[in-house]
């Protein structure tokens, strides 16, 4: 096991997520498509042993949330889920992390009410998961989005795009 | 005609769509963008012969729906048609489907309401498509988001990212 | 300075924006990754000189514009500044954009309120601005999105992905 393997394994660990826990598609699509050198990984919810980590719109904080939404807090941890998920689904298509040249791109959709401004602070839960398990190589390029809804009412969907060393 | 380009034309005829429609770009940008193994192809509305197959937000199935949203089937269907169209630009700046290596990624807006959350159902149908059209190359990495609006008040938005054989 | 950064000059010049801008990331992530021959920018809030060009959902034209939302005009601008800002990062990635095969895709998310449907006639700001600094190849294939929310509050986020010459 690569020290990268590793650091995967300990994040999962953190989590409660264990190694082999199940990621199947919610539809008719592949988890990770490869063409050559890139990895396409499909838009991963944050789903934990089969329990979405966050429901609900992103609301800003408040005395008094309305019920259903999420906070910054859980909605920048589900965002963290999705991101292991997508590297767990790299590392099952490869066999390992290592091969992996960088993470070009991540988008990161969040399920928002209308005054929830702070997209880039959720999705700073998975830019930090990638580079803890990647390094330097693991961050990326990013969009991020408010959106209406997202599948199964998660609050956050993270898609990756990777590459892979030539060699392989 | 290849299998792949008679399975197009037998897509289009049950759906109604002449094989020469137009595909016109409603703004400035190209229909497909080829560089190099890679083709980008613009994000499809479902029109059909000047029509929009669905229009307004797909809602859940209620025994009052509100004016002006959309069914799932209706949604589902759309997302078909924009699939359709999408193959039918890459035949287009190919000649035809057969130098196709694999579709890489799909991404499939829903505009929805607040309270739908079956957006992988909808994004299925445009699946479908690509399967019965390309078999098993045709299943992509896939990402499923639920949006405000989308361009003419259309209920889905398709987007296709192709690889080419190298040889071509 | 060749006459594409000449030209990026003049752009710039006309929305009253330095060349020497700062664009800072507003999270955890790069504003470019280069993989290969593929340059990934990441997803661009039209931020000029600090302040945001466009705040607020756009809406339709109307006799009483609700408080705190943005028209037309002023997304198309926005989303111009948004192109400007990831062709200024792309020339600072390659040090001048001579290197530019193409822009292969561009995404342009317009946050706006339910009933507007004009995201092309908005994203067509952001292309024109491509158009007039690398002339044709400048035209990418393209998805507008209407979306319930952007980081700060923003009226569009513009997203390229390039691909450079072979030989560099």
């Amino acid at each position: 096991m690569t020290t990268r393997d590793q650091r995967l394994a300990q994040a999962a660990q953190a989590l409660d997520c264990p190694m082999d826990v199940e990621i199947a598609p919610g539809g008719s699509y592949r988890p990770v498509v490869r063409d050559e050198r890139m990895l396409y990984v499909s838009g991963q919810l944050p789903r934990l042993n089969g329990v979405m980590a966050s429901l609900g719109p992103v609301a800003p904080a408040s005395a008094a949330p309305a019920p259903g939404t999420a906070t910054l807090e859980q909605a920048r941890r589900a965002a963290r889920v999705s991101a292991l998920r997508s590297l767990m689904l790299v590392q099952r298509t490869l066999g390992s992390l290592e091969p992996v040249q960088r993470i070009c791109r991540m988008k990161v959709y969040v399920h928002c009410t209308s005054d929830f401004t702070q997209h880039s602070e959720v999705a700073d839960g998975a830019s930090e998961l990638l580079v803890e398990v990647l390094g330097d190589i693991g961050l990326p390029a990013r969009s991020a989005i408010g959106v209406a809804q997202l599948p199964k009412n998660a609050s956050v969907e993270v898609e990756l795009t990777a590459s892979v060393h030539f060699a392989l």
